[in-house]
């Protein structure tokens, strides 16, 4: 069968190269998906072939390509806010998209290894045995399905099928109705309940009590199958028990799908770009590096996320049958989506929902505009570093070579005056240090655009993750509006109604307190990193003024 | 009547702009001589139209196009040493040709008056009146135009018709063979002496007794004809006098003529480019007036020629009469070409030709590779100003507008955070201060790349000239072999040889000191160069870590 794919993004094809320009919603056919370094290759309709980022589309059947259905677009904010519905998927249709995945080698571009520890059969039938969820003692899923899957006709998750309905995720669910709704019946351990406090910057997340920072170091090439198979280890070290783990790309990436389908109102720091530049097979994993440290600082610094026991066991196991027990839990968590509200703990204090509106209104402006200028530094950081390592540096290297030449013309004719020697050799060091300024600029890049970029990299993934959170509460509210109206026309108690009140207010207070981490985070850490990058550029601009007034003196007497 | 130019040197058109390619030798029929700024337009054979500079091209006569002898390649090196005979024009021939070129615009290109003093029509007969040159009392010149005429057959100057032999010189002529030969009957008073003395580094110019030098000030826009024809006019102040003259492109044109039939041993620096480049009229003309320096500066430098007498008229008349006596007696001048060394005086010495063919050939070795590495280094300052004001500039604008537009998305959410006001301020001034890098950048280069180049601009003038002074020389030498071979075969008196054997020594002598001043010359000279192009350069990369050091302090508390 000839497997089709269709694009989620943009992605414009390097002119000259072999990359293809796709468009947001086009069908492809697939051609070849063993180029690595995550490139696929395919087929327009056309006829016209080339590669483009494996992360750029998604598989379709080819049920979806006939009846034309399949054309969900990148979520982005405009249509959030009217498609505002539930969009992440559950643990188990994550389960199946990641059977599906593995067979089609979709993590396979991070190293070769596109084996699971066990081996790819016992893999497949281990997924597959773990796709229908088992519900937790306690926990009423079944019901909860049941709920949801009655519901399908109301508003509240209505178009959710436009976004997932596809061969991965056959069932539209909202995670979390069952809270808001006061079906979720699950006692939350006060060790895990989560509280948010107000001080004079308005709703926060109760700060984090013994902060811990984790170093990701060193990226290892570790191979298995005697050899056949390598991959690129990571190695991080959180600050509180010092015991060094190992953790390949894989690892990370079933982390995040986790973080994503639990924290729903909590934007969850993206994963290196699969697509990330770089000549050499170690800068790039030294820039996935550097990536993934991002990720890792802003999970250390989220009082939510830090705490969150899938992280810890994450940062924490070194145990492979404790890793595997601790995988399934986290697979089985229960409290995804709104429902982790039952977790946490706010004031008491009624929300206006006009003052909610207010807010996030204004955050809904200030995402659209962070947006764009967010990827717009982060263009421009890609652009100064190719422009450094290209004609900035070949520009130098010319001037260096005209001087280098002169100084050589000008030997030829030595002999008799002897202050020409001096001259010439001096012409030729002016000549060498344009050379060298050249190699400055194409090492630069590395110290000051690619951070920046690696920075901005981050606030992309979070701001580009904002117009899902701000959905999913505007998903509540409407939903509270709806049992507002069922309360006036008497289809619903008061009393009901004012519990459907109170958790409403409670994913307000973790939006608005998420909100205000959010400012006070980026607050801190922009002005760092942009302090960083200032001093990078100085000291670039010094070095050059350095290596000058060095040649210059050649021409003192 | 179709007129038709002859690409006298290789051009490349700029892409995507009216500019035309043409390739040295190519014809092409003139279509337009109206364009203004040095630029015609015309038609090449495959019907292509363009503009390219008149300063490429030369116009021809139908015959030369039919018969495809009107092929005169730009002089260079190579071709110099086989056809080395004497490629300068004599006064007569010239004037014929500033006639002509003063119909079709020649320098027009330069301000927007095609007009003399005097007005056109008058201007013409007073040209056509000049054009047979008046003998000066006790000098033979008409015995000296005879005995040329007779040795046509000659291989002296034989191969002089290939370069020059179009409408504008109908004959062929060599200036200096009646010296060589003895026949030029000329008293030359001791005041006009010339003397060669030999010092440490060899044989030199004697020195300049009382140099001085010559500022080229403020050019400033004129106007005549009741403001019709306006012009461009140069104030020069010599340093002996303090007093200012105004002088006009085609002064300095006509100056340059002057001095190239008189010094054929002595390469003339050159006058500014034609196709200069410069987005403004004021930047043209500043880069005019910065070459016009250079070219006075080199003048007042040079031994022989800083004390010229066409150069003292051209420095320090004022008074409109005695102007156009010294310029008919300038270009009456009977001492022209080697006749010029009868005014030299030299050491008693016999020179060794195998001593003299050595220095000539290491010159010549020399001035092929300066010749290419001068070019480079201009051409490499022209590259470096178009990027600095292209894409750096823009580069460093864009930039900026990515940070400044981070901080004006970061503003739309202040308020609540008092520190974050701070921070979106830094981060515009951060944008700002790129902004304001990109401008720096699109000033930089007249402070070090624009004079840079118009430095190498000189070089290139003098270098390129070198080719034709030693072609002169080995004229010489070749005629002094020529009458040996005529005495070994009893043709010619062993007293009349010894005559031309000193004479030639003369000459030779002239040859080793200019060689020797342009050494000295260059050694201090771009020594000096080098210098004030790198403090330059320092200068601005200080400015930049500067701009990025007081920006970083924005970002303090």
């Amino acid at each position: 069968m000839t497997a089709q794919v269709q694009a989620l993004y943009d992605f414009t094809g390097e002119p000259g190269t072999t990359e293809m320009s796709i468009t947001t919603g086009e069908i492809l056919t697939l051609l070849n998906t063993e180029i690595g370094e995550g490139w696929w290759e395919g087929r327009n309709s056309k006829g016209e072939t080339g590669l483009f980022p494996a992360a750029y589309v998604r598989k379709i059947s080819p049920e979806d390509a006939v009846h034309g259905k399949a054309a969900p677009a990148a979520p982005r904010y405009d249509q959030a806010a009217d498609d505002w519905g539930d969009q992440q998927y559950s643990a188990g249709d994550n389960n199946y998209q990641r059977a599906a995945s593995h067979e089609d080698g979709w993590d396979d571009d991070w190293d070769d290894d596109t084996y699971s520890e066990i081996g790819p059969a016992q893999q497949k039938s281990h997924q597959a045995q773990q796709a229908p969820l088992a519900p937790l003692p306690g926990m009423p899923i079944s019901d909860y399905n049941h709920q949801i899957s009655d519901d399908t006709t109301s508003n509240f998750g209505s178009t959710v099928g436009t976004v997932r309905k596809n061969k991965f995720a056959p069932s539209s669910k909202v995670s979390g109705e069952s809270y808001l709704l006061g079906t979720l019946n699950v006692e939350v351990p006060d060790s895990e309940k989560v509280y948010i406090i107000q001080d004079e910057d308005g709703y926060i997340w109760s700060p984090i009590p013994q902060p811990y920072c984790v170093t990701v170091a060193s990226p290892k090439k570790e191979s298995k199958f005697k050899g056949i198979k390598s991959f690129i280890a990571y190695q991080l070290t959180p600050s509180f028990n010092n015991i060094q783990v190992s953790r390949r790309y894989k690892h990370f990436d079933w982390l995040h799908e986790r973080l994503q389908e639990k924290f729903t109102l909590i934007p969850i720091p993206p994963l290196p770009d699969k697509t990330i530049s770089g000549r050499y097979d170690e800068q790039l994993i030294e820039r996935r590096r550097v990536q993934l440290q991002e990720f890792v600082d802003w999970m250390c610094r989220h009082p939510v996320l830090s705490k969150s026991e899938v992280w810890q066991h994450f940062l924490t196991c070194t145990d492979e049958k404790r890793w595997k027990a601790g995988k399934r839990q986290a697979e089985r968590d229960a409290l995804l989506g709104l429902n982790y509200c039952i977790s946490l703990v706010v004031p008491e204090k009624a929300l206006l929902q006009s003052q909610v509106d207010h807010i996030t209104e204004q955050c809904h402006t200030f995402i659209n505009s962070m947006d764009t200028s967010v990827k717009s530094v982060s263009n421009m950081c890609l652009a100064q570093t190719k422009r450094f390592q290209g004609p900035y540096k070949t520009d130098c290297q010319k001037v260096g070579e005209a001087f280098y030449n002169l100084g050589n013309a000008l030997s030829l004719d030595e002999g008799t005056i002897v202050s020409t020697s001096k001259l010439t050799s001096a012409i030729k060091l002016t000549g060498g240090a344009y050379i060298e300024i050249g190699r400055m600029y194409d090492e630069q890049p590395k110290y000051d655009w690619e951070p920046l970029g690696d920075k901005f990299h981050l606030y992309k993934g979070i701001v580009g993750s904002f117009p899902d959170v701000l959905g999913n509460h505007k998903g509540a509210v409407q939903k509270k509006r709806e049992c507002e109206r069922l309360t006036a026309e008497h289809k619903m108690e008061v009393a009901q109604l004012n519990e459907v009140l109170r958790r409403t207010d409670v994913i307000s207070y973790a939006l608005l307190a998420e909100i205000n981490h959010f400012k006070a985070e980026r607050t801190t850490d922009i002005k760092a990193t942009m302090q960083k990058f200032l001093r990078q550029q100085i000291t670039f601009y010094k070095k050059i003024v350095d290596k000058l007034e060095t040649t210059l003196q050649q021409y003192d007497e």
